[in-house]
């Protein structure tokens, strides 16, 4: 845990939140940045629903790739970013607008390669569950 | 491929453009519901961006879903529909602001499991690659 990398700066409001993050109403519970965990909370709008007024699966898979990464981000030093290589989401049920509560973890963290899981949940119930792989780089 | 079914209404303008695909600003290039093929471009807003200005993998998740996804919903009948069960995408490399071309198409079609894939692609380069599986039920 590094209080001077992006992610932290942005905890401290020292940066502004990211816009994909906002877009999805991200609002941020609990985060251990020494363990790698993370507990948030989605605010889905209309703007995300599919014709029967669900939350379309591709906002839900952008919900979970934005609770594992900063679960991975609240982890690295400063002048460290982690792109998702590869990201896997298993939809166990429909999403309905109203709050999303999001928890996510870093698995394995080597030296480069990192795997992530994470679950969304909503009234108690798990919506979906995915698995990420992510690279750790230095910027320039 | 049904006329009646909800995707051909929507292509054809009796009803709207579902609001999630509306929100990534898709536009429909090409459509054939008897292959399942499909032909899209998005133009993602800044809302969708990283802190790098990059957008944010899971909005690439979601072009993905909103690709493969009408690419069946083209081969339906009214009254059927197909959630996506998983999701699973390859990132690239990083997709700027400005068009995303995206094809997908229906890898094989059972009575009721299907079979998905698709791509995305951004000045001649491809960005992510994904597939999917979905599942074929009737309304009510």
């Amino acid at each position: 845990m590094d209080k001077n990398a992006f992610f932290w700066l942005v905890q401290d409001g020292a940066l502004p939140t990211p816009k994909a993050a906002a877009t999805l109403g991200i609002d941020i519970v609990e985060v251990d940045g020494e363990e790698g965990t993370i507990e948030v909370f989605f605010n889905p709008t209309e703007a995300f629903t599919n014709p029967v007024g669900n939350i379309q699966g591709g906002f839900i898979a952008a919900m979970l790739d934005d609770t594992m990464g900063p679960a991975l981000a609240s982890t690295l030093k400063a002048g460290e970013f982690a792109p998702t290589l590869n990201l896997n989401v298993s939809f166990h049920g429909p999403a309905k607008l109203g709050q999303i509560k999001g928890r996510g973890r870093v698995d394995r963290r080597g030296g480069q390669v990192c795997f992530l899981s994470g679950e969304l949940e909503q009234d108690g119930q798990i919506i979906a569950t995915a698995s990420a792989t992510a690279l750790i780089k230095k910027v320039g």
